[in-house]
């Protein structure tokens, strides 16, 4: 019954997270009515995505163009610091806070089956190398801001044996944060009291 | 703090209807992370909403290189029964129920400041015309399949003094959609149940 343009769209994005079927055909006939400038708007703002990759230094999201990422750059950020986190959108939520002025480890999303991935382990191993390179003469911090739930318990667990041997304080976020909670949706209150509380 | 890539992509599409930023922003994260060949093809369903435009005839969506829409160029659909919807997803809904196999006439949404704006009047004396050059000697029927609340009432009211004059029979949907309710939301039973309780 529709035009396969129409068709196409619903299929693509129905399969995003959070946009059904029904909120795809609401979008796309809302989009095919939008004056070209604007669509075009659209269709660059999706397309700039692709130019992005990841900071070798601590995997978050940055610019194809840049070396390393916002916070790797920034010599104003505290490099003895480091906090592991789960998502980019952690990293969201934590700098929405205002509380954190060091850097990230970003060891993408957890599998439940499959605690330490290669993934995570490479990027771990690489947080390692940077840790006895950056910071051997100075105390220098990890703190490990994955959800407070048993499994992020149980990872945290596994992290701080990896960094067995290394002089370098590991803590976990104060739990401000209720307990089975999400870190990308805690309030910002929440967030600070649980950077306050680290132990 | 963002690279600029995911600030444009939040910008642009948390104007869009039903994402807020925070929707945009984990939308942004989850696209960038998509390998390259998933990112194109949703770039390519997007793309392809630029090579839609409107029917000629009833003003519903088609391919730029369809001459006219699915329903107008089906000669299975009774071109003596026409339903005037607000908008395309209307007629989506009412496909679903299936229990319409006319044709439409799309006025394009409402403005309650200006009930009848100079698109709706355009596409109404299109109508108007194709039932004086098309249907002059059958009887033929106008189902107005506005929303049943007062601004529904009332512009099909005007709708009607339009018709004068014109001998077509008008019909609006029957109330088994509940009062205030939306025609793009109400559920396919009830759709159906207006169908047949038309008076």
């Amino acid at each position: 019954m529709f035009p396969p343009e129409i068709q196409n769209f619903i299929d693509a994005f129905s399969k995003l997270p959070s946009i059904g079927p029904r909120m795809a055909t609401r979008l796309s006939f809302f989009l095919a009515s939008l004056p070209d400038h604007e669509q075009i708007q659209i269709q660059e703002a999706l397309k700039g995505l692709e130019r992005l990759d990841r900071c070798p230094r601590c995997f978050f999201v940055k610019s194809r163009t840049q070396k390393l990422c916002v916070f790797c750059a920034d010599p104003k950020r505290d490099a003895h610091i480091v906090a592991i986190v789960e998502k980019d959108t952690d990293v969201f939520s934590i700098e929405k806070a205002g509380k954190f002025f060091g850097q990230y480890c970003v060891i993408g999303e957890l599998d439940h089956r499959n605690p330490l991935g290669d993934i995570q382990k490479q990027r771990l191993q690489k947080l390692k190398n940077r840790i006895i390179e950056e910071l051997n003469e100075s105390p220098g911090e990890i703190i490990i801001a994955l959800g407070p739930n048993t499994f992020g318990d149980f990872v945290s667990e596994l992290i701080r044996q990896g960094f067995k041997g290394i002089s370098v304080k590991i803590t976990r976020l104060g739990r401000g944060i209720p307990t089975g909670g999400d870190i990308e949706f805690a309030d910002e209150e929440t967030l600070r009291n649980a950077f306050d509380g680290r132990r």
